[in-house]
């Protein structure tokens, strides 16, 4: 099968400890491990695996890596032999080169960010268990976060150099990893510049999602959430901590999910995603978004650029 | 009892048809009646008098009065007599010197605008009856207003000049009208100047509010939704229409209420604004915003100014 | 003005650590006092007044008596007066012969209920606080119910004997505590019998409610919650902690009232209300429910009669 | 890849024009086919193919077949051998042998079930296109039903007899079917009877279920809403449609979706299902409902058996 989901994202924080009270108790996480660096692992309550996030502290914010699961080991072999074939490099990390993560493939997609394979990591379970399960644990915190759900990388594009980083990596995840386009926004005069696409592995409308800017950078990683209560509940949440928000609640026309844009206290912009949107399939008809509705297509509702979607990435 | 609640609101419209349709099929009011001059009489389905929104085709947008509807006839008089006692001249107009309407007491408020009193519309019945009613009716349109809600009406403010129109006003309608004072935002130095007050005579959190402004206008006048996901949707209505939204879906920290800003194609303010919030009451504390925490009242979630809150209004 | 709202239910219950761990963990109350006799005393997050449950441990459960709060000091020596011209003899009882609570009205209601007015109870804020507050506190726990809303009292009925206190007691408080009539259940063959009748002083559906049965009792008190996703929680709260659900979630035609119906460990029945309904106002034309609609108005879901609506009361 | 997901089910009814009133204007469907037999074809509104439900006139209610699509056509020829090496018959029915239908692979599950699978069905898009899409048509009907989304099979056990098609069944669409396994019901006083079972191709918690009952039959079949509000509508939608409710709103522990089972005119239940739950995938831990737990599983709130669950299938 190959890559299931999105399984972890490293990324650097200023302040740790700012960091910790941002992803404790506005995101709903908790820590699960500190390692001889002082990196900080943390489990949302509804994932099963050991953790999705690691704090790493750093002079700058950003991106470290994102790392995808697979289902079994042998993918591992199966992907690295397709991604050399497709030209670019990898390197195979031995097993606890991270804790409690068994072998990683590691390599650059095109956009030059660094993703990560792994096939094990350990399971905890999730904070409800797996004999007859309450819907969710007594000790939701913050905006009760299921789980890590997605990530949207920034992407060089520059038109007039031939640069288009966006398309690039979509041509390679979509023909060595095997992911599904969902929807892409295609701008320029004869609109076919793939300035934006959203790809599926699960079901849900995206797993992992590229945009264009001016240089390679994070745009934003999201966690899940049932629906628009929650994000009631999560803006809520952001208000009482006075938790820097980029844009409040509202609709994607994308994907239709119902979203925060905010930053935690390094900058790194988070969403919380709400809804299934739609049931992405393989043979769902392609949605695209044309230039002159790309707004309407990020902000469903005002149709307007909002905050700073094109200005703050890390 | 005298006043009970907002009754109608009339309003200068640039362009009838565009009104119209942003009337019907975005708030979601059907038109009841047209008059000589070609005012358009619009209602809620959940309202059970005749209508509660009158659009008058002018050259400029804007108020041209707002009215309450007290109990009982006999409290038109004691009112006039309490208002002209309070220094304020009133005109007694006779019965259906508007369609509809019986006798009313017009006066202007300390603002400047106009406020009228009457105690008898023509009563035509919520949409759903009154006898096994279903708790909607099936043609609902748009957003789906429930009523007229309240109105905030810009008030006139210059502290170097000694003038504060919210102040006068909320005075006068709490000695007179007998409102109840819900909230009020206190700014200056020494926090004693009233810059906004929300007032209620149901025990909803407001039915009239004012706020300072550089001169008379009106803010907005609101409509009310059962909650946040009738929210979601009127939010929804409004993309799917292309209506101009100000400030996207949020919660207010004054009042508690959940809402969307939106302009008519005219530029008056709407809102919708939902949820009870909490049971208003003669008894319950004053809540007080101060003015470093005004905009985290006005905008809970992110605690900012959003929109044109202080610079369109009509 | 008279009475304000309801303002405290007295309920015997039949073991005081169950029924603590009830109130305080499933409807989300807290204890603010307990008297000499073991009384305890619990207060709702949103509500200003020191408390308004009291249980007192009994052989058997039910009401002992409820109190509404009226607006002024001297509206008791009014009331009392046109209460006993009505009839029905008082008893004021002096200054603290509750906790914190100035001199009480006592008197029973024609259905035999003891029914108190008060207008003094001690003031402690909302647990937000008056200044610059939240819209909720962050130790909101199970339901987290917002106030006690309202109570709904069983009243004989006998037509063939010519008993019907449901009519007499919504007669008495019509016309002497000037409550409104909201809705109303007739039944017979002519449609005549008055079985069942919602009464309001604030302007949400009801305050006060009387329903036909074979005897006195207290056929359940209500608290009151936002809106639908609140019921969810409150009823995955009490799957969770195995509570009693009489009702599941559904929508009351009669106030259009979202839902549960639940009973303490005792057997008193308890409601989570949720949402505004409509906005009730003494012009808003009297909602009539016929014998054949009876259900629909009850559970306007199924339309049909669930649980144990007519043979479960205390 | 294999079974995408439930394609379309062919139901039975006992009058053609009720059922379409009900799938029509309860659920929210659109009629998009009538072949020369008078079978009636219906789509939801964000489905892509040309139809999801297929109604029979006939004198029983119940299931004639249901299908899954599955992403190529070579599937089908992988699939019949896989399906015909397990020691099952198959039929290769001929492009169609069902209106826009291309070849079908028909055969019957262990339970007896006929089941068929296909790759080809005519597409026509959701009803909101795939260029600048909003979320929503203006359409909505009833319900609003998204898609189907899941049948649950009634399966013959006896353990007596050492009869269990529940497992029989579970065991073959995973050998064969490669579903995955999300929950089971295990009963029995060793709890090693596999009573229910929930399985999925997509990422949602399920795709199929079987249930243990007297004899092979229909229990229930599903479509898909956003969330709880939907809910709240669809329920809404019940009672004003007077339409036979079984289970109103509610929560189910197994899968965590929020419900209403209901029934069509002709006795066929039919079930809103709403929200993600969560996210099924192959390395989730399997959940485990003990028989004491049951009730809890399928209705979280109460805990109890309600409605005709055990009783009524077609």
């Amino acid at each position: 099968m190959g890559v299931m989901r999105i399984g972890h994202i490293n990324i650097r924080v200023l302040n740790m400890e700012e960091a910790l009270r941002h992803y404790e108790y506005v995101v709903g996480m908790k820590v699960v491990h500190t390692d001889q660096q002082g990196n900080k692992y943390l489990k949302c309550w509804d994932e099963w695996d050991k953790y999705s996030v690691i704090l790493t502290e750093a002079e700058e914010a950003g991106l470290v890596h994102v790392a995808y699961k697979v289902e079994n080991d042998s993918d591992l072999d199966t992907l690295k032999k397709r991604i050399e074939d497709y030209g670019i490099s990898t390197e195979l990390l031995p097993s606890d080169s991270m804790p409690f993560v068994g072998r990683m493939l590691k390599f650059n997609l095109p956009s030059g960010h660094e993703m990560r394979l792994y096939a094990e990591k350990e399971q905890v379970g999730t904070d409800v268990g797996s004999l007859n399960p309450d819907p969710w644990p007594d000790d939701i915190r913050g905006a009760g976060a299921h789980w890590l759900d997605h990530c949207l990388l920034m992407c060089e594009m520059d038109p007039e150099k031939g640069v288009n980083k966006v398309e690039e990596s979509t041509k390679f995840v979509m023909e060595v990893l095997e992911f599904k386009l969902a929807e892409q926004v295609m701008v320029g005069l004869e609109g076919n510049i793939q300035a934006a696409t959203w790809l599926f592995r699960t079901t849900t409308p995206h797993d992992l999602a590229f945009v264009a800017g001016p240089r390679m950078g994070l745009h934003h990683f999201a966690f899940f959430l049932d629906g628009w209560h929650d994000i009631l509940k999560a803006a809520d949440v952001m208000g009482k901590t006075k938790t820097k928000i980029d844009v409040a609640p509202t609709r994607h026309g994308i994907t239709r999910g119902e979203t925060i844009y905010f930053f935690d206290p390094s900058g790194n912009r988070n969403e919380t995603f709400a809804g299934l949107g739609y049931l992405a399939q393989p043979d769902r008809p392609l949605v695209t978004w044309t230039e002159e509705n790309l707004w309407r297509g990020i902000f469903f509702h005002s149709g307007e650029e909002s905050g700073s979607f094109t200005t703050a990435y890390t």
